[in-house]
């Protein structure tokens, strides 16, 4: 690609500061660019990179206020960190090739019914009625069972396997080796300490605009379904039990579990390796922490939790920092103690 | 489906309480139940909705005692939890189409042995030796190593994949993407810093009755093997790292981590995303809750250990509780020394 | 297999102690050994063993002090776990199979370059313009995405799925299920709370003498690349976020999760289930004890950090010691307390 900083700007409607005829050829990070770089600058713990850098055209934010001058085209926009991602979109579309139509290794069964521009990658596995919807690309080495419904626009990465009776809608992805609908973890106790299995009869309903990453696992419910809704983002190897509800737009980090029948509100966020405790409810707009483990239903909204069991987080990071200085706590209560004694027997 | 309360009734050996014609036609949680649903009621916490619910037919326990009327035809069991996992059970039966033969697009070595009422699904690939028992069903997308031992009546779910020497026993569930027998992680440091690899030349066991959930990992041993027991059941994306025993009925919830040589008695609960560290032996019955790091041997029945490291729950919940309000402890301290230092001058 | 003591101490260039005709046909753990077996002693920890063991011959350090007789002959290495994964490794090239050639079932695209003495298993699909290195061995149900390159010698197991452009080096080992460069969790938040995918258009790379564990996924970089470096040890279920580098001979145990941006240094050890924030440098040989999250950078070399949040890891136990205890300590505060109001009283 060859780009100048004119055409550029006129694609992310950006104002130009500097040389509209600087040319760009690829993309990179501010501190690694070299001329020819296309970068942006979004975060202004970076800030100092952009006196620095030798990026051919920058995209920084409408609000930047230069301390010093910067020998790079700069392109000004409300929201520099999206206008990059357009153009990463734009290069994306520009170089994938279009996949389409059926590979002849696939299975795909009579009973099954699949829509315009659909590709089936070799080793992909359609059960009976299964329906997959226009556009919607599946990758070599899937498995859509019996009676699921694949929207419109949606991609499975190589190796997603997809349980019967699930639901998905359109412009969703998921990435390799995701598996939906397997069943949820029910055991009923028996009087000899054995389990006796409760069949899992439900499904999972994913709803539009949801990505999911890869090796990620979401239970099909006991009963009804478990249910992410529109425009959440999940990462690579969450869990997501039987009967949890994800709500819309709210993003899971990597190895974050959910338990069963626990239901999540809209634009919650959830960071890596977090757990939460069964059948609660998470409140819109909760934070929750790096491993935090949540034990309690949160009601009001953009609460921040932390710690295992998690409570308020500045309450937390109060008592952390004591914690450190236990010890030293500890020795300040043993002078207390000896001085208290001498003055008790005066 | 269509039933009625007293079909139902004389399936589960039930006493009826209500209109015996009641009529049934799908299941349903006690809170979301419409007419027509059959429902039950096991854990008291819920008790409150089967005096709103709308179910048309509630299993409930023998020992429930009504506080008000209640509309629904209701079925007295000695456990309704497992009397409605049966009906479960019954309708899964029903529905579910009997999977048989083996599909064209599958491979399978000339001397491996597969008995009767086996299914092979499409795209899944049984290497050299290998035995599979009557009646066990292998999705699409599986991998069998050579001489792996699979028994009777087993479930392999799409893509799970069994290294070669390991073997299964009789009425086993493994869901999808979970892996059984890879190398257990095993290196000798070497001088210059780098590390030597140790082969791992055992296997894994898995006895009769196990489930095992989806994206799981269960290591072969160096030597001998990593043994599952009769009746255990473990969740998705659990580790189970090499030589490891767990015990008979023991439940393992999703994310669990078990380090190298460990072995885990019988009926132990282990809840989600706790770790257990290597070369240590938990007593029977041990429950150890969500999130706790388990750094030493268990020997005694019956104990539950919360923590990170992990100790007994309750002294950690009283700790808890204490660190919560650790600032407000410090503060004492503080007027404490300060009353103190005003005494002594005294 | 049949060998005598003389024969092993010639392959390990051993000192023999005991009667060199001692005949041994299997490997066995030094507490579990029967008469036949040779075995192994490094771990001061389990000398006791080598008093009872029945072990026909075992393998001990140079260093080994012995404080009674025993009945095994004795060959005295430098490094008697090394030695012992020498002959398992032996052992395991004798009996291992050489997998060859291009299974019918497969898939590979026209464009795609395959070395020589390479296997790829049956539903193995290998996209276009991929290369694969002289004597790699691609197992059953993989996929190779366009552009990728691999080396020489290097082992994809079972499902191991890798995106288009990613780079893997000579004498790799990945375990099953493994997905390397499916795109990084990056998204732009919006005004009105959904959420811009930022495309992942840079890929992996992944040096030589790499071990992967099962079920792992290493995203790719958003721009240029996520990097394992020479000789690095991953274990099962880990996550490699984008961006992420980890150094040479460097070891992560299995759930660790590293998020964005992270450099990671040579031979740090990472041990089960810790988590390390994004965008922070790890020094070289630093330790991270199990469970602990990593909230800030780590520049001097030979740290062990624990807790989470992690803190020098002997300042952290003795803090946890007092925690146990917190409940005492409040006591004795409160008792501090009604003294002193007492002597200020009087």
């Amino acid at each position: 690609m060859q780009f100048s900083a004119a055409q550029i700007a006129s694609i992310i409607n950006a104002q130009i500061e500097g040389n509209e005829q600087a040319e760009i050829n690829s993309f990179n990070n501010i501190e690694a660019a070299k001329e020819g770089d296309l970068s942006f600058l979004a975060n202004p713990k970076y800030e100092d990179f952009i006196y620095s850098s030798k990026a051919s055209v920058i995209i920084v934010n409408q609000s930047l206020q230069l301390k010093q001058k910067v020998s790079a085209t700069l392109l000004r926009v409300e929201d520099a960190y999206a206008a990059f991602a357009t153009l990463l979109k734009l290069y994306e579309d520009m170089r994938s090739k279009k996949l389409n139509g059926i590979e002849t290794n696939s299975y795909i069964a009579e009973t099954a019914k699949i829509g315009e521009d659909v590709y089936i990658g070799s080793f992909s596995y359609v059960s009976e009625k299964a329906l997959i919807g226009k556009n919607t690309k599946i990758y070599p080495g899937c498995f859509i069972g019996e009676n699921v419904k694949i929207g419109e626009n949606t991609i499975l990465y190589p190796g997603v396997k997809i349980y019967h009776e699930c639901i998905l809608g359109n412009n969703i992805i998921i990435h390799a080796g995701t598996i939906i609908g397997a069943d949820g973890f029910g055991f009923a106790p028996q009087p000899d300490g054995s389990y006796q299995k409760v069949p899992q009869i439900g499904h999972v309903i994913i709803e539009d605009n949801v990505e999911i990453g890869a090796n990620t696992t979401i239970d099909r419910a006991t009963l009804n379904a478990t249910i992410i809704k529109n425009g959440a983002k999940i990462d690579n190897l969450v869990q997501i039990a039987h009967n949890v509800e994800v709500g819309q737009n709210t993003g899971i980090a990597a190895q974050v579990g959910i338990s069963g029948s626990t239901k999540i509100g809209k634009n919650v966020m959830i960071a890596g390796q977090a757990g939460i405790a069964g059948h609660l409810n998470i409140g819109d707009k909760t934070i929750i922490t790096a491993q935090s483990g949540v034990a309690k239903s949160v009601k009001s909204k953009d609460i921040v939790l932390t710690g295992s069991p998690a409570f308020d987080h500045s309450s937390n990071r109060r008592s952390e920092v004591i914690f450190r200085h236990l010890p030293e706590l500890e020795k300040r209560i043993i002078e207390l103690e000896k001085l208290v004694k001498e003055l008790s027997k005066q």
